[in-house]
């Protein structure tokens, strides 16, 4: 991995490129696409691996196509970080800590968390790239829409989930913690990222481009999405 | 996962809906597509584990993107075996074990075994792919024809594991002789396999229908393969 100094180089020559009027990739779209592709691929990775914990051979290549999805949508945002003449590699850079910090604090301890893990993170995920992508320039934001409009992979997890709770209702007050548990860690890994890269905090925080407000406000609105999907699964937010 | 009486219900339904003249799955067709499933679902999950083992990110990319492709593989197959009428996790049962030992008894101890093991089971799955593609019916031939069109991911390791190797010598030799292990437990678990399902032995030795002629002059061939693929790497065969 290279140090920040050729990273600093490369948004130079991508700030550089940038045609009039249009918001330059040192503003924090760079960081956006670069916490966005490390955290797909990074997806791609732990989707596998919960996969794993899988019983039955049908729902192991049901995860599996979701991590497939994950590694699809990670080659778009790295071949777009591409043309806009930057360096995936050191564009994600920043980011590995934050990512993998998150993960190293759920790994999932059976299938059944996995599967909420997928479903929830993914949800929140999309949520997250669908609200940013009002800040980005045309072909990026196209880019954050196709990504999104192959998501839907997650809907057999809605099935396994209300099955076992209806076999075990105990199950639903352990996967509803679980939940919680997540998004407290995501949120908290969020506000880590955020505080550490100013460029990318701006981008989220600017009143005059979108409807955000601040990333408080941001983090309020996921929740509320979030909540529907917990009602979707059968477990209290 | 079914027993074999499903199984067996499943090969009739799909004996019956075939047309006259062409060969009917239950003569090892359908065993021949359940191990490529299997071994495509596996691959993707064990090149995705080996890919956690690179230091560079660029390098977990790019086994990332083997395992990728390998899934998308798995799909093609999956979808012919449900065109004959099979259920493909029936389909693939039978194979789990083998498949499963093979890849227990060779787990690599490092990146560059990582690596080596994906080109030369890449490679020697390719080989057994082309040679069975003759016994198939022609779209399930169309189908092999396109899932190898598809390979060539693995150029990156040839000049990875040459770099190793010129970098320190003494690699050439270890990794030699994994790859004779690799070969070695394959084709044993191969042997293992044919030996189980008679009407894939049959159809692999059927004289009158192809070039085979048995199965041990089929592992001649593969070998002779294998050894050209050695020397793309610097290694010894």
């Amino acid at each position: 991995m290279a140090g920040p100094g050729l990273y600093a180089a490369h948004v130079t020559e991508a700030a550089q490129a940038r045609e009039p009027g249009r918001r330059a990739p040192e503003d924090g779209v760079l960081d956006l696409l670069g916490i966005v592709a490390y955290a797909q691929l990074t997806a791609f990775f732990r989707l596998t691996d919960d996969a794993a914990l899988a019983v039955e051979l049908a729902d192991k290549a049901a995860l599996a196509e979701m991590a497939a999805a994950e590694f699809g949508h990670f080659q778009l945002v790295r071949r777009r970080i591409e043309e806009l003449h930057a360096d995936p590699w050191q564009v994600m850079a920043p980011f590995v800590a934050a990512v993998d910090a998150f993960h190293a604090r759920t790994a999932p301890a059976d299938w059944l968390e996995g599967l909420v893990k997928a479903y929830v993170g993914d949800g929140i995920a999309a949520d997250f790239y669908r609200t940013v992508a009002t800040l980005l320039d045309a072909p990026t934001q196209a880019l954050v829409l196709e990504v999104l409009a192959d998501t839907g992979h997650a809907e057999f997890v809605i099935e396994r989930v209300r099955a076992a709770i209806a076999a075990d209702p105990k199950v639903a007050g352990r996967l509803a913690l679980w939940a919680r548990r997540l998004v407290g860690e995501a949120f908290g890994q969020a506000q880590r990222v955020a505080a550490e890269r100013e460029p990318l905090a701006r981008l989220l925080a600017d009143d005059s481009r979108n409807q955000l407000g601040d990333i408080g406000r941001m983090f309020a609105r996921l929740t509320d999405a979030h909540a529907a999907r917990m009602a979707a699964l059968g477990l209290s937010p």
